[in-house]
């Protein structure tokens, strides 16, 4: 019995350091013993906090089956890493072991030429190739083909017998699939009916024909929506004639939820690259990030070009140098909570597609209170503190304005990027910052410019 | 069969219509025959697509089974909302028939006054009770009580029989766990073990003795992260002294999963309360963002405070008013970057504890790479824009130096928030950008300084 606490993580990283240290001693098998005696689930858990040498040297010793449990369960990236310093040979005999679902994944992240070759390596690719035609985001991409299908006639005691024989592994079915003879899905029978039925009843009898399905195009966003929404801990996905094609399971759909997620936190703060973490290579950092640091710059510089235009006001002016910062800094604030409420809210399907007016409407309203409390305070505060109440209400209007601007702005860009078919957590942040930069310097400097007597 | 697709959910579209058309027509009971025509998993959002009235409506005149299954599959917020209004009966059986975890959650949402005038009318409070005195978002606060236990010598035989008994509900069992006469957790049993198992097995010799459980007060995170790497779809919950108090199961965690990543977006963005939704009432949108955004305003106000010593410099060079929100801009942006991969990272457990420097000098020269990327392009952009080459310089040398400090402190503040027990994604965002705002406006005009007889 084995209570999650700090005390195993510990133990992780102490075996981490055992293995680490058996390694520089050459002691490649005392390495590898030590590793076989972890707890599956604690294997990849050590495995990561080697580094790549160690990890090469722990692979060149584990055994297939180890290795392929290791690569079924590690984030996407690192199993690749791994996987290309294996001789092919190898990598055949680890992606024969694996679930085809996982071996497809690894198979379709390889370079081509590499892929081709392991493929002709391997034993059985009879339950992998159907699925490499699947991109990976998408239902077809998260399926397992090892699934258990029966027909209506199966009675409760074949269908024991059948799952004696096959006995599943990792990947359990909870539910059995009834289908047609040519494999069209006709219901879905819950292990837990199987368990207390009679042995002579047949599957037509217990199984459920209100089943839910998924179409193997299908988005992996809906598929994590559609068992959620129904509480699915698998769902059996279908072609274009509702042939059964293949399975997802519950443990596909952390993963699919979990990376969701990263993504759009990654895209929210301008990270193009969700497989990036914070300990990975330069290269990778610039790859991802540099490009939209430079997308940034241009609305910066457009930003500039807005300022540029009240360089004579500033230099009889020069406080407003001082303040213009906090008008566009604000708005920018206010906007990136409303991109964050909308791109959650789409993400999560807490949207309705009528309700986008009464949203923009309530969002430009918040704008406004959030303004006025915020314009209020700072106007009062640098009034005092600048001696100026001229300063002090122009900030105040401006900030007001901005807010507002960034409330409808905040909304409407991811809504309009989603209309669009685009991803509105991937640029919404780069646009609404242009806005709220640009109009936040030109309407606090517009009114400054009106105000230009009282302000001297 | 049904294939989710956008016909699926245009039809919770088309009814939900259909029913306000008939709430508006005073024909409530069509209403809920409509409603109650739905998938179970249909009606919930369908539900949602109603206003508060239509909700309140449709309420009155659904059963209480009915009303039992929505309020345990809704959102807490709106749950809460719903049940408000009931009448304490009516709550009182709701609550009876729902899941005893689901019940609880919702008991600990109600003003105290109303959860213990609710508990007084209850039938069956005994499994609810001991749920009660868990906080929400503890793996005790997530586990139900109404799970399966068996002890060692119990047969495979009267371990189906019992099965047949208890018939479960919603959270079915996909594993029995084996306890001691004490309720100490002893191992556990695969559904599909019993189910391929000889009649007269015993439990003791097809259980797992190696069984993963967690302390009832583990936090939520620790939870999905145990169920993630160990494949589990149910994890039992133990006390102090490793009796079974309650399972959590598959379907708890991926509103766990969903609930954290909402949390981390909306924090890093600003926004305090995850129950927030675009839609939601401004007075919600006021108290969850208003505060941050007056701290932001306190950050820029010191900003704009170091602004100020440079205000003689300012208006005998008014061109660097223009120039100077890039470098702080874009110190921010790169800074921000760094703080999603490191809250997202140590979310994720992907960030090992020695591993700290090593990714705080990567990150410095990533900040430096960025720097000199961004710094040479906008240099030689603006010095040619201006024809000021000692401008270029400034301002590229103030990038470099601002993109180094943001890649130092947009990993060093949310590894220290950490290191200090404190949620990563709520304030790093404040703290960062007060200081690459400041900072980056102090050295660009600093430098400026420097360099001021070239830059007229």
């Amino acid at each position: 019995m084995k209570t999650e606490t700090n005390e195993r993580r510990l133990n992780r990283e102490n075996t981490a350091d055992k293995i680490r240290e058996a390694i520089g001693a050459e002691q490649i098998q005392l390495a590898s013993e030590l590793f076989l005696e972890l707890h599956l689930g604690d294997q990849v858990g050590v495995f990561n906090l080697l580094d790549e040498d160690e990890r090469g040297r722990l692979l060149s010793q584990l055994d297939i089956s180890a290795t392929a449990h290791l690569f079924s369960h590690q984030d996407d990236s690192e199993t690749l890493d791994a996987a290309e310093n294996l001789s092919i040979e190898r990598l055949a005999d680890v992606l024969d072991e694996m679930q085809p679902d996982e071996a497809a994944d690894l198979l379709g992240d390889l370079p081509p030429k590499q892929a081709f070759e392991v493929l002709e390596q391997m034993e059985d690719t009879e339950d992998v190739l159907p699925l490499l035609k699947y991109a990976d985001e998408t239902a077809g991409g998260r399926m397992t083909t090892a699934f258990i299908s029966m027909r209506q006639e199966t009675t409760s005691e074949e269908a024991i017998n059948l799952l004696r024989e096959v006995s599943p592994g990792d990947e359990a079915p909870y539910y059995l699939f009834v289908t047609e003879a040519d494999m069209k899905l006709a219901g879905v029978v819950q292990l837990r009916e199987l368990v207390v039925a009679g042995r002579d009843t047949k599957m037509g009898e217990i199984m459920d024909a209100e089943v839910i399905a998924i179409a193997a195009d299908a988005d992996q966003e809906d598929v994590a929506r559609v068992m959620k929404r129904y509480d699915l801990s698998a769902l059996p996905v279908v072609d274009d004639d509702n042939h059964l094609v293949g399975v997802i399971t519950h443990d596909d759909i952390l993963d699919v939820l979990t990376e969701e997620a990263t993504e759009d936190i990654y895209r929210l703060a301008n990270v193009a690259d969700a497989q990036l973490e914070p300990a990975s290579a330069v290269g990778e950092h610039l790859k991802g990030r540099l490009p939209w640091l430079y997308l940034n710059t241009l609305t910066a510089l457009f930003a500039s070009w807005v300022i540029s235009h009240f360089e004579g006001l500033i230099s009889q002016i020069a406080v407003l140098a001082v303040f213009q910062s906090i008008v566009a800094g604000q708005g920018g604030n206010a906007a990136s909570q409303n991109v964050a409420l909308v791109v959650r809210g789409l993400a999560l399907g807490n949207i309705p597609r009528g309700g986008v007016r009464k949203i923009l409407v309530r969002q430009a309203i918040v704008g406004l209170v959030q303004g006025i409390a915020i314009g209020v305070v700072v106007g009062i505060g640098v009034a005092l503190w600048r001696e100026n109440a001229a300063l002090g209400i122009v900030l105040g209007l401006a900030l007001v304005a901005n807010m507002v601007m960034a409330g409808i702005i905040g909304t409407l860009i991811p809504l309009g990027l989603k209309a669009l078919g685009q991803d509105p957590a991937l640029a919404s942040s780069v646009l609404v910052t242009a806005v709220t930069d640009s109009f936040g310097f030109f309407i606090f400097l517009s009114l400054a410019t009106i105000f230009m007597k009282n302000l001297m």
